[in-house]
């Protein structure tokens, strides 16, 4: 009798669960975006091109089924310069060419736009391994679209500064963020001029610290005569590029050695897990030097990291403070709440109480401590990381500034509020979002 | 009699502007200076090399009228560098050779330093496309120089200051600042680095966009080894540089496609004359490109500047806002004018009522808006034209920041004007320009 | 006997400086680092590569004596990157081989890191001029690591960041900051890029500057084209390298020219020791420019600097102002001293009263300073020293910008107190380091 009763309830909550999730993907399927928000946002025309699967739609200039022969005998004239880099690849010039209708068809009307699983009917070691990034969790260039798309604030941002996001974590969707049209090298893509695009700047950049870096400077000089038809192993640079430490031997898998996040949060370099991965970093820099002296700069990192780290705990332990004493305007709930977001307003503090992009429509200490975080600290970390000692200089020096300007505005906000107090005066609440309210009507 | 009237009043206003216009002629060209201010400013005289026409003096050291071959047989001992290039230049190459004096002249103790005018002797089609620039206003290359001196700042300014100004400006009246000494060649003006050395930093970071953008990273990459020999021409380039698109065809023309004023102002990207310079743009990128592509890019322009600007409305109407209340100071009529600058002072906020450079002895409010406008706006806008997706995320992320702390200051110059009312504290008033009065007597 | 007793404490005297001598060496080598303060910091595992003569230690891996045959054969499998480099080095191609033993020892348990003085033991013309940078003081290569080992601060910060110091500092302990392993190249110390590693970011944005020069933009283009076998003498080169102008026909003395003293502190270009450099500059820019050109150049730079010093000292002055109405918090005394500092706690305000490290555990108000000092200013610097005028630009906004901000929080610094004391509010004082209580611990 009473197992019965348990087996009823199980059953009943298994077709509640079925429900829910028929209920969710129809509605995560429901709007004309993609992902958790795909109702609160349309896809921006451009993103047909940097997310083909979802949006592409082919124009519908030119009428009829061609050949790669007549595909090319037009486009020679239209468009010579994707001919010239076709013919230059290996697609054209392999036993059993690729044409062009191999991968975009041959009707005009019905064109289509290559996906990574379109590269995969040829390429499948390459996307297999992409597909592998996906269990080392996020960052990841496998996950870069779906993490986008999926952050609340997505659809709470104006479409002309999340349009900046998505052209760079297109990377997950279309295999020519790396490998350009129309010749798809692999040389290209060894030279770390092809991860620039998108690793510079904040949050990553790695352009404004390898080049600087011995490495980088190395490369400078002497690039432009390496054979870069050779394969990413030892002996055949003489200084590493991007893809020569972190897609080693030309695996397209980044993640397999990732352990700092970013430089976005703390982490424990030495748990277990971390310890295996700072294994296989020392292993590869062996390839040119000593294990110890790998392991040393390593350690270096860690020392860096470390305070790096004091310096952003004591602005969070500021901030906190300030937010404790109600004191940080607008506080959480005078802001415009993100759709779906959470069922209690939130204010972020660091990585972990929220992200990069979730710092906006808050007041300027947080701003201040957003800089600090973001420029400043991620700069230094690269630079660390990549040996670029001017880099860390600078990083720290700013962290230095700002840790600074922290603690002296969050003193004048106390005095202020006291004098207010004791004055009578209150201050001007603002209370309206500067991008909630406007785009979620616009985007 | 009622007609003769009118006939002698006109007569009488047509002298009378005669007289003016004679007047007025003789002021601009009285001074030691050039330009509308000519009477407050005496060049520096490095300026002689920047500016030729007008302040060019040949050194007397060498006495004598020399021939080509002498000039070369001297030359090559003292600086053979310069003999070499010229060696190497079409000029020595030619069926009719250009030497030395042919430019410079003959007699050492009178030397010429080319201008734009003596090169179009023989390259009359570039110099007319040069000046056919003017008609599209400013910004352009051809109006460069007179803009700069006719700023009524630029007799305020310290030389030290305005000096780097005028090195980049030169390129309206000297051709060596895209073709350097003495090769002059066009493969050189080509090649992106030719602008960057004035087209970097604010007000243009198009060094810090391009390089970074898809195409810059083609270019950093196999730039090299392209035979920069060639017509910039669809199909020569696997990668379009700054000629390729700016001056499409290789011609001296680089403004008619101009369409968004630098990103200093905000424009109607849809005015029936903005329509015609936009087809003229996706006519260009479907060198390459489908049109469709193009245009979807350049409506993801619209989008980031329209957004960027309501950043900047936010700004300046807080600007305005404490302006109407007199809380901002120095206030217009507290500093010094400008010479000739208008009858009535005047605070300047954003382009339409200011200028870059007008920028100074202001209050640090102010400042803070100058440099989200002139540094965070113009990088992202640069980024989002030239298609390098984490300059803009950097752009807009500095502006929001920038937003965020001008909205406080504002509010802490209100709270505290109260307090003070209150506590009858007076602040002090900073009244004394830190720029003028000293350089008006210095310059 | 008055002269007797003259002499008898003289004698005393003279026993109790060589006593204080000796005791002073005993001290300074009485530590695990190197330096006055070796006592208080024991040396970073990485430091060992750095600073090879005081603390590398050999890997103890492999045992075994060995000749070059056998180094070579092993590590050919091991590192063939660093046997590929040296096969093609002048060492491995001279007809008495410089070998692997020939430096690094035999003995695989007692293996050496060459210093400046092995590599001597050839170059002894290289190291002498090296050595001979002493004589015209600080900033220098030869006395960079002393410097950093011996500021007061360097014991005090931690070692993550000092770290980053040490690296670029070792160019005084190390040759292969320039020559990197192992070709050892000439060719490749000629080119910029050797310089940038360490040449870049504050306090020496070279670069940022000479990149984008018009020296630098010629360089860019055409740089991978040249020989850069031959020598660094007129005629060779279509444009300079930092090493064509600093290391004058490569002679490895790089001081005496300098002048300006990095731009961190004002100089009198004109003394008649500074008339001397001046000319050494002007007869070098005469390899290709007028001696009346370059003079002019130069006086643009004099310009450019005193009206930087303008705004640096009336910066300045807005904070001695403050120090001396005891407004700037924490005050020296109320700062951890140094260890060995000086017998009295010091505010630093600019080059004379500290040190770029010296800005920390100080106020938001002299960070700002620091920030002008040693960000804005040396940028603009380091722009009109190489010809860049986009950059001198932007230092000097930046400045202006910045001498804003000190003038207004130094009049809130003044207001808030008079409020505080009008109403009886106490500010929260901060007086413990962020840096030196725990790093004397810990480093």
């Amino acid at each position: 009798m009473h197992s019965r009763k348990i087996v009823l309830r199980l059953l009943v909550l298994a077709l509640l669960a079925v429900a829910t999730g028929f209920a969710y993907i129809h509605w995560s399927k429901g709007g004309d975006g993609a992902g958790l928000y795909s109702r609160y946002w349309s896809p921006d025309p451009v993103q047909e091109y940097w997310d083909p699967k979802n949006f592409y739609q082919s124009t519908e200039i030119v009428e009829g089924v061609f050949e790669a022969k007549l595909c090319i005998q037009c486009h020679e004239g239209i468009t010579p310069g994707i001919v010239i880099d076709w013919r230059a690849s290996r697609h054209a010039q392999a036993d059993q060419p690729v044409y062009c209708n191999d991968c975009h068809g041959s009707d005009h009307q019905q064109l289509r736009m290559p996906t990574p699983e379109m590269c995969a009917n040829c390429h499948q070691q390459q996307h297999n391994e992409l597909l592998d990034e996906a269990r080392y969790g996020f960052p990841s260039h496998v996950l870069a679209m779906e993490r986008v798309v999926d952050a609340p604030h997505f659809a709470d941002k104006p479409k002309g500064e999340v349009q900046a996001c998505v052209q760079c974590h297109s990377v997950a969707t279309k295999c020519d963020s790396c490998h350009t049209r129309h010749r798809f090298d692999s040389a290209e893509a060894r030279r770390p001029e092809a991860c620039i695009t998108c690793h510079s700047g904040p949050p990553h950049p790695d352009d404004e610290t390898y080049f600087n870096s011995a490495h980088g400077k190395i490369y400078l000089q002497e690039g432009s005569e390496w054979d870069w038809s050779k394969p990413l192993t030892k002996g055949n640079y003489k200084a590493p590029t991007c893809a020569y430490c972190h897609m080693e031997k030309g695996r397209h898998q980044v993640a397999d050695k990732s352990l700092w996040k970013f430089g976005l949060r703390e982490v424990n370099p030495h748990t277990s897990k971390n310890r295996i991965l700072r294994l296989r970093w020392i292993k590869l820099c062996t390839d040119c030097h000593e294990a110890s002296e790998a392991d040393q700069w390593l350690s270096g990192l860690d020392q860096e990291r470390k305070q790096a780290w004091e310096k952003l705990y004591a602005a969070e332990s500021i901030l906190k403070g300030l937010r404790g004493d109600q004191l940080i305007h607008p506080a959480a709930d005078q802001r415009p709440e993100y759709p779906m977001g959470s069922l209690w307003a939130r204010q972020r503090i660091g990585f972990f109480e929220g992200q990069a992009s979730a710092f906006y429509n808050v007041s300027a200490i947080e701003r201040d401590y957003f800089e600090m975080w973001y420029f400043d600290n991620l700069g230094a970390y690269k630079s660390a990381a990549h040996g670029y000692a001017a880099g860390v200089e600078k990083g720290h020096k700013k962290m230095e500034s700002s840790l600074q300007h922290i603690r002296e505005r969050a003193e004048l906000l106390r005095n202020l509020s006291e004098a207010e107090l004791k004055a009578g005066v209150t201050a001007e609440q603002w209370n309206s979002g500067a991008y909630t309210d406007y785009n979620r009507e616009h985007n």
